[in-house]
């Protein structure tokens, strides 16, 4: 069943270790088929030098599992709730690397400095709160994508498909879990140069507005004239 | 058409992700032929492992392609700058090097620190200012050319090589589109070495100029004696 | 004698350059074998390059060599204590792998800064004190050895398998020696993103304790449920 | 001629990018023949990629090429007068490797902060004052190797085997060629560990002296206990 999301989903995770944003197994790629409502996410715990593509697991939206003999991500549950919001994704990638996860530990959003940001990320990634015990005994992944999935109720999850939770780590998503994994690269690419930007400048402001919007959109909506998809 | 220069430049495009200055498609390349009074230069948003050296796109002093399927790079309109301001370059580069970058996002020139600086770039590389809403809405990349050309009417553009743009990142050129990249790794590796100083003494002042002479004219001018060359 | 143990310690010695955590000859591994109270270590200064498995060396609990025409890592006699004192350890590790090692010669423990952390370590990593002038006279190996043991005396050496010898380096343990390797990883991997999260944010606190509990808890002990094994 | 020596000198020049310590053509291996009085070096600005045994250049204790069609590196005066100064050194390496050199940049010496340091560089590696332009324009290169022989007259070049010159980059020496990379590898590893040891603390303080000689001790002298050789 959805060998062809398995294999793309198998595909997505697989650029993680390639692009070094993983140690071991902390990270992990989702993809979503939208007509059957099923998503395919890579096992928990399971190394990528052994992953198969036979090894992803496939969920429903209440995060059954449906088809797999292994357990899926413990992140899965989030994930989920990416998918329930966010009607436009079709992919959803977890990570621990090491720039985003700092600007989490640190409890900062990402200002946008330059047009590398600009060119992707629409404004300053936001960094949201950790969850109260409460809510860390009820469901602590489910409830981070709650978490997650509510700040973007009133902020545009196309526009900024990226987010970190406080002391723990980024998520970021696509219309394709090829694409969510090139939104983790960029992220990390970010978070690293804006670190290195206060270090050089501590008293550094965001780049203007009239640069991130120009940035934004030569690349995104009906006025975009990069590369060559006219 | 151009044969020979497509593939000088398409080696020397690929040369970005041989150095590590390039992530996905951020940097291009161009090389001139002086006597034609063309262009070639590296395709928008074509992946490095795709590009071949066919699909560099050949454009006119006036930005028009002449030959080429593909779109060119965005920034081919401030490469065009160049070469009609400095009539001894033969190639020029554009990345989004992270050092270079982060200096460029922090809104300040490279001070020389050392003699690895004084060999290639002779004093402070300059960081230019944002556009103007007006000079964004004009038209950015050509503008962002005419910005560096402007600066360097009262400025050495062989003696200083390099050049970065507030809050977006780097350009270099040289005599070749060879030597135009080997300027854009010299920059990276000064930016680098140039924020570990800063990070070891804050206080810390450029070299004395003496040094940063004598090492200069040791690889450049008619006293030069480094190298091979004579 | 002992062939399967030295090609176990073998295999995890070489995970060290692997891993980029040794340069040169800087690391050790060991492993035990608890029934017969012997442990196999890496010899002294030999290079990674060369090491066999037949060079491994075994010693007895009193550090005595029983097998082996080579010296063992001078380190060896801390290993022992480790043993010695831990009983559920089945392998021991020393790096000066580069940011726990900054670590510890800045004479400060690593805070748990977020899950990645808490994911393996429970607490802050102790870094220990310098050894008197006495204790490196009478024997500074084996003073090392015992200096960390009676620290895990008021400490729970399985939830913290990782400690911080001030101006030295980090030593790490595990059920084997993969797992302690596996321990030196992640120390360093914290120790990395420990630093950049105080560069960030200067003024940050440790993660709230609960966030590490439910990160240590979601991995370790009888409500663990991450990964596969059960 | 001295084929033996040009090809310990080439393989020594080759570990220079293997260890990751020079971008082009930014350093140079040299070593002696002690009986014959000549010294094999690197030739100037040649590409390692392109670099052959046959490429090293021969020169004699008075800087005069011996044989050899290319030139020598421009730092070749600097290495006659070590050899000179320093009897029991064979081989010596600059670089512009990039943590040793932002510390020369920043003027200022490492000091010990642990014991990766102390094994093999005793006390802090000092940083040299920049020539006066008298100096410079007399030998540039010639005074520095003077400036560097000069200072160890009243210390021992055996026993703190590296030096930085200010607002330039390391030397360092050794028994051999290779030892001198070696060295040159230790002093990077050190620099960029001492870095971030002051960015973890900046209140920090060197390593006890009695840690210091300790560990020296440990792997130099007549007590040297560490490795095989006894």
């Amino acid at each position: 069943m959805l060998e062809e999301l398995k294999k793309i989903v198998y595909d997505a995770n697989m650029l993680l270790p390639e692009f070094g944003l993983v140690t071991f197994t902390w990270g992990n790629v989702s993809g979503i088929d939208r007509e059957k409502g099923l998503v395919a996410i890579k096992p928990s715990g399971v190394s990528y030098e052994k992953l198969r593509p036979e090894d992803i697991v496939i969920v429903d939206l209440d995060g059954n599992v449906v088809e797999g003999d292994l357990n899926p991500s413990t992140d899965m549950p989030s994930h989920v709730e990416f998918y329930k919001a966010f009607p436009k994704i079709g992919g959803a990638v977890h990570t621990h690397s090491p720039w985003a996860t700092s600007w989490a530990q640190a409890g900062r959003g990402i200002p946008c400095y330059g047009t590398t940001h600009a060119d992707y990320l629409y404004g300053e990634v936001p960094c949201l709160r950790v969850l109260t015990q409460e809510e860390l005994d009820e469901g602590y992944e489910k409830n981070t994508g709650i978490l997650v999935v509510d700040y973007f109720k009133d902020h545009d999850y196309e526009a900024m498909p990226a987010v970190l939770c406080k002391n723990h780590g980024p998520f970021t998503w696509g219309k394709t879990p090829e694409e969510a994994v090139h939104n983790a690269v960029v992220l990390e690419e970010c978070a690293k140069m804006a670190a290195w930007t206060e270090m050089i400048n501590p008293r550094v402001a965001p780049a203007p507005q009239r640069l991130q919007d120009k940035h934004y959109t030569r690349k995104h909506g009906p006025n975009a004239y990069y590369g060559q998809s006219k």
